[in-house]
């Protein structure tokens, strides 16, 4: 079903986004201003469902690519997307007739909103992750099939490098991990360029909505003064894995990743107990002693206690009070073919995925 | 005027390239012999002259970019040109109509003329250095203006990467620079693209001749039995700044260069004296005690003493007897304009460029 994106729905998918983005994809502030100040004149952005595209259209994916700490520092240009956009367009001498969201986690949420509305195309509502990764390989489009290149990279400054082929996906995460490093640690990201049967054979459907309902659902029970991590559990299933405050953050920009571990000491429910998180952009492994709560695909969300705004991992720090969430990764994402490269394993631990027991 | 390669011309202007490359453009050897396998079915590249390409033609240049010192593990996979020649021909929808020389030093000499076997399109006499230099923005291509992208990159697996736009002559090296270290360090590059007139306007005339009658001399010296090095002034100009015994190397291969130190210790007429050279792939600065014998943009050639045979910084070690030439630098490269890109200034050193005194 279409639905129209203006300011109120943007404010709730940046939450909801937010929550989805379990640590990374960036904080969505920044792309919020850009996008709420495309939308004041009353442009809106229509959002389509998968199903409305036909087979054989044009579509163009974007999200940032980089390190979120970086965003902190060196602020967007509001331009990167578009300009990728363009490029990959010249490239392969085609246009596109919708835009797809690369990562609907975090920041990236905003990215395709606005290059919806600066081209006056549609979105899809749908993207290949549900959530934030850390690396290019590791989505829905290229596990199932999608080549990733060619693909186009633009910086804040208007650099743009087109990767013209990569033999396999990983060979597209190391050129353009590359090119976003040299470029500063941050750029807009135009891959892959797909066809609307692709999209709807490997994309995970409707998760902007799930976006929208997340930060609406959230909106309501603080308004409703009730505990607004239980209206995330509501609408996305899932699980509190704890309560604490966060005592502990190891935090490091390398190879153009923020990586890391936090410790927590519990409250409430779990007070006596400490819990530890490993991330690479994303929260990746839960832990609490020698037990291990939840992994990679499984969303770890750390929310404030009680506003149940997400906590990104470029700003946590010491004292805030927290709630872990564990969320259900799409079962696209739970394939054998799928943990091959978004399971732990992928990320270089020796643990094998248990679903969550919700 | 036109004249045509065949196995005897690639022999000597490997030889004389050699020299020309001044320590870098990479060891001519493996290129020779992938070219000369090309030519063993009669085919022959037609070498024109720039006076004879057409105002409007379309012209791609091509050179290896990388550090010479991984060419020697890692080895060339001989179509990496025609990929990144092909790949620019389809990001600009043109044909070119010539091949040109990027980097007429070196390895480099043989870059076109096997792109130009693969394509049987003619190969310009010409190049934007009359030597080898180690960075992207160090060329008179780019010096008068011509735009460094679009370019291609293509490495020894296939992987292609496309600058589709890059602000400056400084940033198409970096992004690059980047691209080409995380291929391996090793990358065939088609840069820039180009017109007659702009080649015309910009370019060295006649390097490739020149690398031709520099090889054929050093042959016809070492037939007769005559002091190879002599042949060498005789063709280029310039005068030997040294002759001595290598006593020292200190060589790292640093952020996709090969940079380091050299130390002589002098023989014959230079007992006594010792000499050091700075390199970063060429070599840059020659000095004897506090007095600089010669700079950037001149040629500092170092040859075997009793061949001429060209030595190359990745192969620079104990023992090698050497004969170091001082050979004068294109007019091209010795504007005020030109010196602020090539001059030791551009290298980090506090030094003015005083011409060889010949």
């Amino acid at each position: 079903m279409a639905w129209e994106v203006g300011p109120e729905e943007v404010e709730a998918i940046a939450l909801g986004a937010g929550i989805l983005g379990t640590g990374g994809g960036g904080n969505p502030y920044l792309g919020k201003l850009h996008l709420l100040q495309e939308l004041r004149d009353g442009r809106r952005v229509r959002m389509i469902d998968p199903a409305e595209v036909r087979d054989d259209a044009v579509l163009i994916a974007v999200s940032g690519m980089g390190a979120p700490t970086v965003t902190l520092e060196k602020l967007a240009w509001g331009r990167e997307f578009y300009e990728a956009f363009r490029a990959l367009e010249r490239h392969t001498g085609t246009q596109a007739e919708a835009v797809v969201c690369g990562e609907v986690g975090g920041a990236n949420s905003m990215s395709p909103l606005l290059l919806a509305v600066q081209t006056g195309l549609p979105c899809v509502d749908a993207d290949p992750m549900g959530r934030a990764f850390p690396e290019l390989q590791m989505d829905t489009f290229s596990i199932y099939g999608v080549n990733n290149s060619p693909a186009a990279l633009c910086d804040d400054k208007g650099n743009i490098v087109v990767l013209d082929k990569a033999l396999t996906p990983r060979w597209a995460e190391t050129l353009f991990r590359a090119a976003t490093i040299a470029m500063g640690g941050h750029a807009g990201l135009a891959m892959p360029y797909l066809t609307g049967e692709q999209m709807k054979r490997t994309a995970i459907w409707g998760t902007m909505t799930l976006a929208l309902r997340l930060g609406q659902a959230v909106f309501e029970a603080r308004r409703r003064r009730e505990p607004p991590e239980q209206a995330v559990l509501a609408v996305a299933g899932g699980l509190v894995l704890f309560r604490g405050k966060i005592v502990d953050v190891e935090r490091r920009t390398m190879g153009g990743f923020a990586r890391g571990r936090l410790t927590m000491q519990g409250l409430g429910p779990d007070g006596g107990r400490t819990m530890t998180i490993d991330f690479q952009n994303e929260n990746l492994i839960a832990r609490s002693g020698d037990e291990i709560l939840a992994t990679v695909p499984d969303l770890i969300c750390i929310l404030d206690e009680e506003t149940a705004e997400p906590i990104t991992t470029e700003v946590l720090r010491y004292g805030l009070r927290v709630v872990v969430l564990g969320l259900p990764a799409d079962a696209k994402l739970c394939t054998e073919q799928a943990l091959k490269v978004v399971g732990p394993g992928a990320f270089g631990y020796d643990l094998r995925y248990r679903p969550l027991r919700v």
